[in-house]
């Protein structure tokens, strides 16, 4: 990158290079240069997403009545993305400048002129943004799928099975976690808009009249999320669309946005489809996807509520929103910019840090007896090499909320003294209190 | 499907039906006719298959010292399936029929006319398996790239960022889920091949000269995880591979092996990958991929064991173990075929089902206080529609450990029956030990 130019984009540049160095996030194949658009998830990373994509489920899917899980394949029959308006409409303007060849996003531009090298540039024509496959042994048209730019048509089309196998009957939900690739054109900001990303999609079935209701729960319901995930109230915010920038199929829909360094921008969308999907699979394929109340002897289509969020997204925001650089250290001496990274402790990688003071009088031992006991449980760490101090910023780094470290107090009483990751303070618990510590804070009582 | 041959036939046919009709498996699209060669995971089918993905990163990540996790992208640079050889030799030999111009799989044929309409066959021809796609706004070769045919080469290509991130060094392994994409001719037997997969892979890297014991080890741990999960010893095998069977980059193989009713068939493969990847994105990256040992002053590429499965086809292997069809019912009644399924209780979708014996004198609501408490926890399900009996049946299919009932004792002193799903006896347990009882059979405690 080159030299930040503000301290939003010097906390960026913080960002991408801890995310490379302590293994949350990796540019996709990198040994062969990268591919500009695409990113990988290391060993902390990993356990961040999937932290992340457990508190949603839990919260969506188990703990609540009226909805369901699903997981479509991301493969599809071509004539879904007929039929959802994909392959004519899902598409931005593209120009061709007539004499570097390069190509632009037409809406990117200021002029009419090459931003590369100043030359003509070609009418804008629609480009679309599915990646294209064939499936089968015979690359012809016939042949020709995509892969999917949206979780939700996996949804629709399952419509009529779901209500079969899970006997629910509207107001109800199902909810999706999955991939899904658009072939963007402009890409960046990090993780923020790349061509594979991960999207966590609930579409919620309505009788037609309860729409703007359950909108409206909804966008509540979201909002509320982001700020129990610990993201700092000020730094959310609802963006209701105009008019002239709704989706054709949109009556209504809301953005849940959050204030990142690059500027204010959407993690999720909450939308309201109306019957527009499950009409257009209705006509397309001939089957009736209706549901029959039995009560009200009434058959209709049922209106979606559509709460639609990026897991990346997500934890770019956490990533940001949780990491505070320390200019001269956190500690008395005066060192280094140091980083901290205040996740939830629910969302944390590493949930403790077992470390002996010294690798000797029998400490490490004791140390690994801790961590053997509590792995069962939770990802913790064991770590006896370097400084004390050293391993604490280690810790910091990668956001683990607890370090217990066995000193030889531990050998005398049985006590550790767990430091806190945002106060630094230190307790003693007794070894034998370490998991009911460690469920109080996780609120897993 | 046709009129069942055989028994096997018919357990197929049976497990493929309930799987649609409980919602575990539906076919992918299929208001438009399905795809034939991918599948969607309903709402109970989506929580087994979560089950069985967390219990293997618990087992193989978690709760090791020498295993880290990671999430590398589908989308890969395209010089990563050069390098590890899969654009010229991840082909399959096919013959084209000159008259009513099928395609077939040329080992699949018999003699050397069309089997569709007794045609003159061509010659055979390599046919690439990879999905082909292309990045970015120019469809031209030089924007071609592919779904990942194998998990695997997201973890090679990360190996030198892995090592410094996570500090690690052999032997040790890092270990991926995530989805593959394969374009078979032949497709087939419910969800054991289809175009679209999910593997866990380990690959796990050790100096060379300790490769054919941690291949020992493998085989072991992995077969024992298999039998872990409840699934009957005589079901599973192990098949060393034979010398001309084994890939051009292994130096061994041997399959975990399950009774499918459609013969033995591979569940996982554990491999001696050799330098073979390493090597090959070395040369191809100009990256230097060694490890340095510090303590020996050595410089070497490790060697490599990869045990690499088939969630899916796990997934498959754990309903087809578990079902039983009983003839005449489980009652006294003398139903019709009743069906159970004896998932272990912590890969069961739903961990038990609150049930009102009847619907007044309060059942209901409490039944519900006890759901509404346990869901916090768990999956589980309330239901009170239908005799009791229907819907212990109901709960039965779907492999629910224990059915919870609330009756007119539990209004007097507080205990529920607890019914087990396998042996049908029925336990009084106080309401306020529910939480305990459950983890105690979930190995929570």
């Amino acid at each position: 990158m080159s030299k930040p130019e503000s301290q939003d984009q010097l906390k960026m540049e913080r960002i991408v290079s801890l995310c490379k160095r302590r293994g949350f996030i990796y540019p996709s194949s990198e040994i062969y240069g990268g591919t500009g658009s695409v990113w990988d998830y290391g060993p902390v990373g990993v356990l961040l997403k999937h932290n992340v994509k457990q508190e949603w489920w839990q919260a969506v899917v188990q703990r609540r009545d009226d909805m369901v899980g699903l997981d479509a394949a991301i493969l599809m029959h071509p004539r879904v993305w007929e039929a959802s308006g994909h392959v004519s409409g899902f598409t931005d303007p593209l120009v061709d400048c007539l004499q570097c060849k390069q190509r632009f996003r037409a809406d990117d531009l200021a002029g009419d002129r090459c931003p590369a090298c100043g030359g003509e540039l070609t009418a804008a024509r629609p480009f679309n943004l599915m990646f294209k496959t064939f499936m089968g042994p015979v690359e012809s048209e016939a042949a020709v799928t995509y892969l999917r730019p949206e979780t939700c048509q996996g949804i629709f089309v399952n419509f009529k099975n779901v209500l079969t196998s899970a006997r629910k009957k509207p107001p109800f939900g199902i909810a999706q976690i999955g991939k899904s690739f658009r072939n963007e054109i402009t890409t960046g900001n990090f993780t923020f808009r790349s061509r594979e990303f991960e999207q966590y999609e609930i579409e919620y079935f309505v009788p037609p009249e309860q729409a703007d209701q359950w909108f409206d729960y909804w966008v509540d319901e979201r909002l509320r999320w982001y700020t129990g995930l610990g993201i700092a109230q000020d730094h959310l915010r609802l963006r209701p669309h105009a008019v002239d920038e709704l989706a054709h199929y949109a009556a209504r829909c809301t953005d849940v946005e959050y204030h990142f360094p690059f500027g204010w921008s959407e993690l999720e969308g909450i939308a309201n489809r109306q019957d527009y999907d499950l009409r257009r699979h209705q006509e397309a394929s001939g089957k009736d996807l209706q549901y029959f109340d039995e009560a009200e002897k009434r058959r209709y289509l049922p209106h979606v509520i559509e709460p639609s969020g990026g897991v990346d997204r997500s934890v770019l925001a956490l990533l940001v929103d949780a990491y505070e650089a320390i200019e001269g250290g956190r500690g008395a001496a005066g060192a280094e910019v140091e980083s901290v990274l205040r996740l939830h402790p629910r969302l944390a990688p590493i949930k403790a840090a077992v470390l002996p003071l010294v690798k000797r009088d029998g400490m490490p031992d004791r140390a690994r007896a801790i961590y053997d006991d509590l792995k069962r449980h939770w990802f913790v760490e064991y770590d006896e090499g370097g400084s004390i101090g050293r391993r604490y910023r280690r810790q910091d780094e990668i956001g683990t909320p607890f370090c217990m470290t066995v000193d030889s107090q531990t050998m005398q009483d049985g006590t550790v003294t767990v430091r806190d990751r945002d106060s630094m303070e230190q307790v003693r618990v007794h070894a034998d209190k370490l998991i009911e510590f460690l469920r109080g804070k996780l609120g897993e009582g």
